[in-house]
């Protein structure tokens, strides 16, 4: 009856492996770790949106909102949201982003829990998040 | 029918961005990252409860246990417990602190599936932890 | 009701604290942290199956499928795999051997989602998985 659906926005890259970009099962969705990716086309590697922080961070905000969409659900639904940063010195100026991003998202329900730690990621990434939401 | 609701425990220091110390949506509760800050006095900044391991993972489980206990659940109902350490030299010594602590709290359940890991956090934290948890 | 119930199956080594392997409850199960150790002997310390990333994470995806069918799920439920890799350099080959690792389970569903940072682990250790499944 509970059937798991993947999740793929049109506009992503193909996952680098076996995994979707999200999975639905009844009324859990899991958007998978996003980067800052542009969104794909055809026939160019995968790109990030730019160097800096602000570029990264709003662009991987924006493909975990394409993943939460496909899956039928939206930011309201997020119940976690993990991110991952390469520099401690980042944390500021990703929250003023953040900040800025879910103001302008207008949330009318209270915003998802979250946990932020520093890691190692591919070079030239320095932004990772993903998200677990309960649809209504 | 399934709200969504911020789980923010009096004690708590404000989060530092958008984003709630815990977020319960049906019978799910997931526990914000917490750290070893200890409870939120007016026009304090955020302090940890010590400089050591001890201190912090002891301060640490409190906190995430205050939002448990804040979204009308318990330890029993966790789930999986995230443990984020910034040395593998601390392991032996968390452990100690952990299986002590949750001897004192005398769970009657089996304890919850546990993952750690080791990372970087902000200068003078040494651990982190988040919890999800299922309520009956 | 819906009751808690430690997930431990008998080849797995004791966790190294007050934690279990898998968790279910309902329709939830939690697959705590793996890594990459051999089935228990009685008498030995838990050992790696192998130095290479090849051995460890055969032998981690093994100890997570482990969890999982002694919690009454398969691959197929798995919602989310999280890796934990200590060199971004292995990313290429880990995803080799995950893809191949796949296309052997056979899985009749699109895969789960997945997350994977760079962090680091206890010596000797190169990787370490942990995973959320959803049963039907």
């Amino acid at each position: 009856m509970t059937e798991k659906t993947a999740v793929t926005p049109a506009t992503h890259t193909a996952p680098p492996a076996k995994f979707s970009h999200g999975v639905r099962k009844g009324n859990i969705l899991q958007v998978a770790g996003q980067v800052g990716f542009l969104p794909h086309v055809e026939g160019r590697a995968p790109t990030p949106a730019g160097p800096t922080l602000r570029a990264q961070t709003l662009q991987t905000l924006e493909n975990v909102r394409s993943v939460l969409e496909a899956g039928g659900a939206s930011w309201d639904d997020a119940m976690m949201i993990r991110v991952y940063l390469t520099d401690t010195g980042h944390f500021a100026e990703m929250n003023d982003i953040y900040n800025a991003y879910f103001e302008e998202q207008g949330l009318k329900e209270a915003p998802a829990a979250r946990t932020t730690v520093y890691v190692g990621l591919p070079a030239g990434l320095l932004i990772e998040i993903d998200a677990l939401a309960v649809l209504s």
